[in-house]
């Protein structure tokens, strides 16, 4: 099975690519979307056309994305939902469920804990992904989305990681 | 020049077109696009797909959306975000430029003022566009949104009606 895991934002939106088999992760490919226009509705249409090119050219089977953190700013909240409404809509065009992690579970998933820092986290997704190249910050957090989407999916025990969403928690 | 308005929903989405030559207005068409699915993945394509067809059959030169009122519960706001972001996407694929408009100047442009209820803007739509059936209220709202654009973008002298936009109110 391939997973992609999408990190949306407005300017920047970060994919991460990985392969399943058995209890075995590969890396496959990462990056980030960066959306261009003088106005929303041009950097929208930026942004899912790279998101349409990125998908065309890695043909994941599952698509994972972190829910909301909805933000006390409404302004903030409105932006980041605009940016992942493209990050649901691109793969459901394709046919592709999109499955949706709370941030929380996503870092019990792939370093154990659920307040775990940037730093560690990036650093698990090294660990877990061997001779893995991040292309910047935002891939890093895809490919840990996608990590947790595997873990969740199959497989969690032999990965010796049990994610919140099998445990039973909230995230 | 033909213009596409736009009333954002993630379960319905109003729309409207009318034509405008000189000073007078004309209706083409409205409807509503209402999303299917069973998670929001799922809506959000449904919802693209209507969309995208409605302005494959009408083919507007410029569309318009009311921006968004940010609500004071962001998930609200959230919801909304994401069914507008279509709104702003679907126009913007095709090359057409997406204008927005605060609610406020929509009711000032049709009305004539800013604080209008929906009963005296869906009133003032059927006056406006002798003869409209209106498929129901999104698409009266799109509908305004339409013709608001069209008197800001020209002739609004000569309909008689001079917009916030033009007069320098900040909506």
């Amino acid at each position: 099975m391939r997973i992609i895991g999408l990190d949306p934002g407005l300017r920047s939106t970060g994919w991460g690519v990985v392969d399943v088999k058995d209890s075995r992760l590969t890396h496959v490919a990462n990056g980030r979307c960066a959306s261009r226009g003088d106005d929303l509705s041009m950097r929208l249409a930026s942004l899912f056309r790279q998101l349409d090119s990125v998908l065309s050219c890695h043909r994941p089977d599952g698509a994972a994305v972190e829910s909301v953190f909805v933000n006390k700013d409404p302004a903030s909240t409105l932006k980041l939902g605009q940016a992942r409404s493209l990050c649901l809509l691109v793969p459901a065009l394709r046919g592709i469920v999109v499955h949706e992690y709370a941030p929380n579970t996503v870092k019990k998933s792939v370093v154990g804990v659920g307040h775990a820092d940037k730093v560690q986290v990036d650093l698990m997704v090294r660990m877990l992904l061997p001779g893995v190249e991040l292309e910047n910050p935002d891939a890093a957090d895809a490919l840990a989305v996608a990590i947790c989407h595997a873990h969740t999916s199959r497989g969690s025990a032999r990965l010796g990681i049990v994610s919140e969403e099998q445990a039973g928690f909230s995230g």
